[in-house]
């Protein structure tokens, strides 16, 4: 059975039972539809958050064989529920990129899954509608400022920074020219739209705690020079206000309820290739106000989201995992180790230990933050003990307690000894979370330390573009800000070929972008690109609709 | 009292209270938030809809001083109900695009609004951005199957007529190149933005009366010839079950209430001077299905909006209104008299006589539809009784019964006079609706019916480029559909600056879009844009959001 078939079979609940189960008077919420609701902010308070456990789900290099990261996040939520502590899983919302392009849904699989998905992974309640509105409003009121005769601030079009966004793969909007076809349709200049998961909005959106930090944020974004070098920010074009009024709704996490009927808040939606790649802060806080145990995802490999969840979502809004779940898969792992795609299903021990070095370098990573590590093995049917055993022999080695889950198959039942095992480390923890660096360091030696220390590169090296970006950087006093690296997730370095656990490798920074308003510089490295491209096959060929509004071909 | 500061005075009803007031089962609605909810197509039903009495109302040619439009078909939706008529008005969905440039919101104004405004005039329930994204994802898979080294349809990027959408007005959208900057990111070429409102899906959504039908429409969609000449249509590249798919939601009709507690129905936006500028038939069938009148309004004045109405809307859906409400106030016809803004305020009995003409040619235009006129005075304070007996006296030589409304500041009780005039004129009508052209004619008869008939044109002048358009819809086989001509809503011509009654003018087709899945083409005259522009200083800059959400500045 297909994900949509599986979810198609469950009853679900109103989603007004679920807010009863979290204490909610189902008078408070905002239903779109039966079973989906918004919350209010005011349910957050920071006295209910106390002595509650964050346990952070992230994963080893993620491969095109699968690692499951939200399917082990649910499920390990559907286990803690069953085990008898009350847990909410929170969980970013998907992009309509990855649902017609390659990846399909994000709303997990099998018996692991968030509901009702066809809802979730489309508009869901339309946040990221309204993240793209709030950014290319900006950017209209740019391009009119521009042209503007009598309201001009002089704005440079050659030094504008501030781009376009869809939530679509569309590589053809990557590079563009607009402001063509005469003077009465803008000033001709290069641009270029990346996909909304990108957007400095859904940072922002994903970073702030109230209306009035929404709106100082969006106020802070950096837009471009005056022909005279002064810098200009989207306050000066007094846009915030309506990019706030477009995001009033946005602000508030979603509810929605899991295959086994337990909470799940599902709230912004950044890549951690690309952008922080973790939900938003308020939805973390809104999990930790209504239930005991939270289990939230960063997106990817650990240096991706588990780096930034910690040194800027962590540092930014004072939270402190009390367990960190490191997903693995035997098959990625013999993917690691050299193994092709369609090859996966054999036992090959000997390309297993050698694609383990991958794992063991993200669980030496984990120990640089002075958490309580865990590593989760996602067992697939294929998998053989022999194999099992050289994963439980290499975490024994580590010193990291492991566990095997069957999530996708058994949902919550398949993850009782791995909720167990998470509880247990996560009431016992007394570790205090240790950023790698400090936000006051020089650009350049947080670059060099995630990179050496995370990554495991030998050298970074600036293009010409990139050490110019730093000299503006540094000339508009936003040097002190943390650093959200864009990095491809296949590999531990930049170079997406080079798998396992590279060595020797040169980590190249393109090009730094400034988000101001969100609070932090984006370096580029590699070839990352921040609006993805459709495959030969997109997904989207395979959707489809009946009579009676029912999907088909969604994941 | 701006209109936003009126609005916040109502105390909303909870949106289930109107549902039962229509007679519907709270049960079967599909809550977005408590004061907007989803109509499931079910509640459509053609036996329901027998000896229901629909009244459209439309305008003279509009013009900066404002006629008020909404605000009459809402007002005198409250009248009606007023007097014991269960009335729901049935309107299109705003668009963001005038809310952040110059014309502010299309709630309507004063004491006659739907509510709750902000909502409405912002996401609503996500409709334009379903229909944005469906659109898109068309373009995104053109240009993908256009890079395709495996699965090329041959498509000839030179012919792509697909463009992509945006709910925005974004001037430097209009005309841009796409695919720049290397092998990976795509095959330059030219294209562009239109505004939302004007994308052919918007047309579709608003024609379509079931999931099939969409679906079908969807694949009609023409999107370029492939280079041995062959057309290449939607369905050609699978992606019509996809589309179709994200506007699963889309597809039902929205439930509001107007500030009497009346019920309002708001369902698709399309603008009536770039596109077909009703609302959905669903969402008038689905008025005619739960009231005995439905107050229906077609943008702009009589000649776009209307005209398309009845030629497009009513031939295809099989409608028959039974009265006819055209709207003008005393200030627009000085304004068409010749006055400028500023002096609107003083008495001008000569300007008026002038103006007049345009109400004069509305009227007559009228009468070529077969259909039961009436002509409503929006009243404004500063009318004079000489004024308003001009208009009076006009309407009695023009043999159209006439009332004056008063609805911006009294709401329904302006409207009660109004109301009895116009269920007295759609009970006692026999009228059949005729409609000016058999869809059948050639394109270039149709044209010129519309043009010499209803806009008074001396001749039409082809460009080139619609010379060769014309060959090319011939050539498809697609010249047996209707024409929804672009042109400003500014005249009667296709030149804004002609007011009043302008004669011996050429109108000038300059290219003729196809709109297949829609089901007609799309002449486009004058230097009419399917983007709009902000104007110097946009409504944006004055939009604003409080610590605790609420909006301000939004009209």
């Amino acid at each position: 059975m297909t994900d949509i078939e599986i979810a198609s079979t469950v009853k679900l609940k109103p989603i007004t039972e679920t807010a009863k189960k979290l204490g909610i008077d189902p008078e408070v919420i905002e239903l779109y539809g039966k079973y989906k609701a918004k919350l209010p902010l005011d349910l957050i308070q920071p006295a209910r958050m106390q002595g509650k456990h964050l346990i952070l789900v992230s994963a080893i290099s993620p491969t095109p064989a699968g690692e499951g990261k939200t399917t082990i996040s649910i499920g390990l939520t559907e286990g803690l529920n069953r085990i008898g502590k009350k847990t909410t899983v929170v969980l970013r919302e998907p992009s309509l990129g990855p649902v017609f392009g390659i990846k399909g849904g994000a709303t997990g699989g099998g018996y692991s899954q968030v509901l009702p998905m066809e809802d979730i992974n489309l508009h869901f309640t339309g946040d990221f509608n309204a993240i793209e509105k709030a950014h290319n409003l900006l950017a209209a009121l740019i391009d009119n400022n521009i042209q503007s005769k009598t309201s001009s601030l002089g704005l440079d079009p050659r030094t504008v920074t501030w781009k376009r966004v869809m939530d679509m793969n569309d590589r053809s909007l990557r590079h563009i020219i607009v402001g063509l076809g005469g003077t009465s349709s803008g000033i001709p200049r290069e641009t270029g739209f990346d996909i909304t998961a990108a957007s400095e909005i859904m940072a922002i959106l994903c970073l702030s705690e109230s209306f009035m930090d929404l709106k100082e944020r969006l106020g802070n974004i950096f837009i471009g020079y005056t022909y005279d070098k002064r810098p200009l920010y989207a306050r000066d074009l007094k846009a915030h206000g309506a990019m706030a009024a477009l995001l009033k709704d946005a602000i508030k996490p979603n509810l929605v309820q899991t295959i086994e009927g337990n909470p799940a808040i599902i709230h912004g939606g950044p890549f951690a290739n690309i952008a922080q790649g973790t939900n938003s802060v308020l939805a973390t806080k809104m999990g930790l106000s209504l239930s005991d145990f939270v289990v939230t995802e960063a997106g990817f490999g650990f240096d991706l989201g588990a780096e930034k969840f910690f040194d800027i979502k962590c540092v930014k809004a004072g939270l402190n995992p009390s367990a960190v779940v490191l997903v693995a898969t035997i098959r990625a792992l013999k993917y690691h180790g050299g193994v092709k795609v369609e090859n996966l299903k054999e036992e090959n021990t000997a390309a297993l230990r050698k694609g383990i070095e991958n794992l063991e370098k993200h669980v030496e990573n984990m120990k640089k933050f002075n958490i309580c590590p865990i590593v989760a093995l996602n067992k697939f049917v294929t998998d053989t003990d022999a194999e099992i055993q050289i994963v439980a022999d290499k975490c024994k080695e580590l010193g990291v307690p492991m566990e095997v889950a069957e999530v996708w198959a058994k949902g919550g039942e398949g993850a009782e000894k791995l909720a167990i095992l998470a509880a247990k480390v996560a009431e016992q923890c007394v570790c205090k979370l240790k950023p790698l660096y400090e936000w006051s360091w020089d650009i350049e030696k947080k670059i060099e330390t995630i990179a050496k220390e995370i990554y495991g590169a030998a050298a970074i090296d600036y293009t010409a573009q990139a050490k110019s970006d730093l000299k503006k950087i540094i000339a508009l006093g936003l040097d002190k800000l943390p650093v959200c690296i864009a990095k491809t997730q296949k590999s531990l370095s930049d170079n997406p070929k080079l798998l396992g656990r590279p060595k020797d490798f040169v980590v190249t920074v393109r090009q730094i972008e400034i988000a101001a308003g969100a609070g932090f510089v984006i370096p580029i490295t590699g070839e990352i690109m921040r609006m993805p491209g459709l495959p030969e096959k997109p997904a989207a060929e395979n959707i489809d609709i009946d009579e009676q509004g029912h999907i088909t071909g969604l994941f």
